[in-house]
Formats: C-alpha cells, sequence, structure tokens
C-alpha cells in the first residue's frame, strides 16, 4: 500500500474506533510509538506491536468516548498526519475533557513503522 | 527557545506572512525544507537557508494571497505541527485555489532543522 492509502485506510478505521483492526493489519512488527508525556513518569516511547496493543487495552479501559473526530489526512512521501479531536471521559476520576492532537506517522513497505501524538498548544 | 517557543513563534511570524522574519531568526543553516511535490518536476527537497529564502521569494512572487490561516501548533519533544489553510490567485494563471496543508517540523537547539508539507488528500 502507498503511503495515501494507508493514510485513509487508518482514518476510515480510527473512525470506527477500531483500534485493534488498524493494529493488526496496518502496523509494523517493530513499530515505534511516541506520546508527547507519559502517564505517571513512565516513558513516553512505546516499541513493538504488543507494547502498542497495551495502549490501546489502556485507553479502551480508561476512557468513555462521547465521540472521536479524525481529519482527512495530509500526505507526502512516507509521511502523513491525522488530527483527532476527542471527548472523553476519564472512568476513574469521572472528569470529561476535551482532546485535540495530531498523529504525525512515518510509512515503511506499506505499514507504519513509526507514530507521534503531538498536543494542541495554547 | 524550546520547541514550544519555536513553535508559537513560527505561528505568530506565519499569520503575518513574515516568512523572511521566520526564516533570519528561527531557522538553522542546514535547514532541509521537504514538499510534498515539486513544480516543473524539479526536487522535493531543499537544503540551506540561501535555498528556503528562494522558495519564500517564489510564494510572494507567484501568488496573491487573500488570507492564511495558521492553526494553534500541536507540540511534542523535537516535533510541531502547524495546519495551514490559503486562499490564494496564482497571479499568472489567475487561477484562485485553496490550499490546505500542514508544516511538521523538527527543532534542534532551538533551530528549525526540517520542514515538511503535506497537502491535504481527499
Amino acid at each position: 500500500m502507498s503511503t495515501e492509502e494507508v493514510a485513509k485506510k487508518v482514518t476510515e478505521l480510527v473512525r470506527k474506533q477500531s483500534w485493534y483492526e488498524a493494529l493488526d493489519t496496518l502496523y509494523g512488527n517493530d513499530i515505534v510509538s511516541v506520546e508527547a508525556f507519559s502517564a505517571g513518569g513512565g516513558p513516553t516511547e512505546t516499541r513493538g506491536k504488543e507494547g502498542v496493543r497495551g495502549k490501546i487495552d489502556w485507553w479502551v479501559n480508561a476512557m468513555e468516548v462521547h465521540s472521536f473526530k479524525a481529519s482527512e489526512p495530509f500526505v507526502g512521501h512516507d509521511r502523513f498526519v491525522v488530527q483527532y479531536d476527542a471527548d472523553v471521559t476519564d472512568k476513574k476520576t469521572k472528569e470529561r475533557r476535551k482532546l485535540s492532537e495530531v498523529g504525525v506517522y512515518t510509512v515503511k513497505n506499506g505499514k507504519i513503522v513509526r507514530e507521534e501524538f503531538l498536543p494542541r498548544v495554547g
């Protein structure tokens, strides 16, 4: 798949919140997944498909998702960007908040090999 | 400057279309600037500050800009992303069109060392 095809497929799956299907079909085994901040001072970088599966497990268990929107993808060469806007409630703290971030993805041989999540500032 | 400070400054200058000031104050000498597509089959990658100055010269001479909007920046580690939405007329062809793209920037030692422009797809 080209970068554009991967980008469109990710966007389609994320809009359905089909996180596991996206991971299983579009991610490389050596995926590196980077958050801007870590929960509780842990590492911001996660390596490998099973690590990313753990992040999805955490998200699905921790968050009640009221809405999750993905922009059309922006694509160039081996890179694409999607903006996400979510309205969620943390199940434990009951805190409801809006999340706005972009995912910056790198594609190699038709698979996502790196993803970085950058929250909106200001 | 931190990545976030560079990101905010770029956004502020771009909103004023102060391209040359952004280049002179925020870019590293070895900047690599990447377009998704090239004009007329030339290279998509430009290296060095003078190369980027040439891109700005081209833009300023070629385009009548009706509006140019920049999103708030998205920031994580050494990377930031800004979305641009422009309404322009190509002075030569008189064609008016809307451009929507993101810039993905990499910062090192307080200077922008890489920028990639990714147009919206679909």
